[in-house]
């Protein structure tokens, strides 16, 4: 077809950047020893774990002893989730979170209600934002956990998480936040922004797949997700990823460094795109916060035309978007995030998500203002519903 | 220093051979898209994944569908285990397994116990064997899981698993395996041997790290791990890590084609090494099993002396062995393996595993049987122990 490719599903996942990639190379056949064997090679191992430790640590500022590497940012979800709520069971058994979190959360708290947990799911407003005296409101003595993502992956909505932090430390009450699409997109701060437990995934800012870390403050009591050996001093059964450890730390590093560039540019494409869009095709809807938002995140709905039927057009133009999350692709629901946002089941299925990356320019926006238009008017026209919107007019 | 390098702790990881790096490679970069999504180059990875299944599954004798990957052997172990638990809990509340798991299998016990579960530890005999009679008489009304080891990660041994899986077959009760130090080394056939639930590690037989798989016999009731996306088959909730996926099969594939090759060149070193030290030096014992073995598995105690020491006297010379498993090293307590199968705490203490791959050769363990003997002597001499056995000789 010899057509551009764009490639906007950065909230999915992200290629590994060659210079991660290099980072991670040595590890897989040359420097493959057993991190915990006391051997030498395995000592060079044990040394690469450590220094990307403090990487992750000096990304969020926390303390290098407060980063545990996991399997992928789900199991730092599950993990933290379940394994705070095992350990402070005693002290009660109500959970706070929200109707807006990534499945790992949602699917965990039905989990955790099933053993008896009870658990609040905080409403949001129709950007997508909780509302800080519902969440004074929800507190009881037996809460023990305030779960909030840092930021939707579906509509971009970044929450107050300072502000949630300051009440969760103001009662006493642990503060878990899901930065899974924050993290490498915009400058966290733990310490500042009071939060215990932070999970994150390599994936989303260029790291490797099958990583991902929980941040656990110091001093925070949970037990194990994973039993087993005495990895990750204790916490975290499993012989080290090694060159995946070491790629999501270069990945972090990379991403840190250059946050506010990075920042501005995502801002920039976000917004041509968003005014672009709204210029010039009628009837649609920007999902999510004007501002308080991720860089790269639009979401925006389409009235009259189906996500679905768009993303696959857009496929044929090398655009490759995604209708939700890739998560619970496969699934025929509407999006749980676009209902409660307050959207009805006919504008939320014609939602397209598009996350802008690094490797992105203004040139691809141009070419997603050409391409774009042209859908939507030739899917509109097959619409019956379109039609009679139309000789109403 | 120059001198020989002789890797001996395939046991605790392998290097990832070239072919299995250059399978992986596209997957980090070029073919990154995630596998849950629905364009084209998601399509891409969702197929690599389920070509990975079949190979994986072709492999132990299952069918595609019955493969979940996970993030390591250990969360294969845990999932097993705490998930058909769970799944089977009006059932009944008992397990049984062995003294000599791996801490996988035995810290998730220890969990299970403190959640109400009942397990039953079947001893071993002095060669690290089960008995199968004492297995059926363990057997109780409330039993829902046996979980025995397909081979000892300490000692080599392998247990009658086709005999156990005919027990566990014959009185309705699910068997799982963990199979880890087993999968590419010896052939394994989960229909004629009545497996339900198999674990394997891809870092074990020249894959990467942070990519296992659990063998999930179909119609068995077994409930979510890590809860979230539908990936899985809505089994095993974590994007898919493509590219170690991509790499375990890879490396399944190849140690299975060559299994019997494979497995005569380790049986020849592993022989050649222990007539060889029997042969050269006193005081010594083999651990486990003299035939129903791992092919690559060497595990000698040397009376009077440390295992660590001759680990780091070994290290000097650029031999790479364990005393342990790397699982559980950073404890000062002595093997449980070890223990259990009867040694005492000096013994033990002064062990030594030696784990063959597919880069040793002959003159590796030439070059061994040449600096064993004379470091054993070294460190003997500086022992008092020692001092008192010769006086009395």
């Amino acid at each position: 077809m010899g057509e551009r490719i764009v490639y906007l599903d950065h909230a999915a996942t992200t290629y590994v950047k060659p210079e991660v990639f290099e980072s991670m190379k040595p590890y897989f056949s040359e420097h493959f020893g057993n991190a915990s064997s006391i051997y030498s090679i395995g000592r060079d191992s044990k040394k690469a774990v450590e220094e990307a430790r403090e990487k992750v640590a000096k990304a969020i500022g926390a303390q290098s002893r407060e980063i545990f590497f996991t399997g992928s940012g789900s199991e730092a979800d599950n993990w933290a989730l379940k394994c705070i709520a095992d350990a402070n069971k005693k002290k009660g058994n109500h959970i706070i979170t929200s109707a807006i979190e990534h499945p790992a959360i949602l699917g965990t708290c039905k989990f955790l209600e099933d053993k008896g947990f009870e658990v609040t799911y905080l409403p949001v407003d129709s950007e997508g934002i909780i509302s800080l005296e519902q969440l004074k409101e929800a507190i009881k003595d037996s809460t023990i956990l305030i779960s909030i993502m840092f930021a939707n992956n579906e509509i971009g909505t970044i929450q107050p998480i300072q502000e949630i932090g300051e009440i969760a430390r103001e009662k006493g009450i642990l503060f878990h936040t899901d930065a899974v699409q924050a993290v490498g997109n915009i400058p966290i701060d733990v310490e500042k922004m009071n939060i215990d437990l932070l999970s994150l995934s390599g994936h989303k800012f260029y790291g490797p797949k099958g990583i991902g870390a929980l941040y656990i403050r110091k001093g925070v009591k949970i037990s194990s997700f994973i039993h087993g050996g005495q990895q990750e001093r204790g916490k975290r059964a499993s012989t080290e990823n090694v060159p995946a450890i070491v790629g999501l730390a270069k990945a972090i590093e990379m991403a840190t460094e250059n946050i506010d560039a990075y920042n501005k540019k995502l801002v920039n494409l976000r917004e041509k795109t968003i005014e672009g869009i709204m210029a010039k095709v009628p009837y649609v809807r920007l999902n999510g916060h004007s501002s308080s938002r991720l860089p790269g995140n639009v979401n925006i709905s389409f009235q009259f035309i189906e996500g679905e039927s768009l993303l696959l057009m857009l496929d044929m133009k090398g655009v490759y978007g995604s209708s939700g999350s890739a998560c619970s692709s496969g699934s025929l629901d509407p999006s749980h995030v676009l209902m409660a946002i307050g959207l009805s089941h006919e504008i939320a299925h014609g939602s397209l998500r598009l996350t802008f990356g690094d490797e992105n320019t203004e040139e691809d926006v141009d070419y997603l203002l050409e391409v774009i238009p042209t859908i939507v008017s030739k899917l509109r026209d097959m619409s019956p519903l379109y039609e009679v919107v139309k000789n109403k007019k």
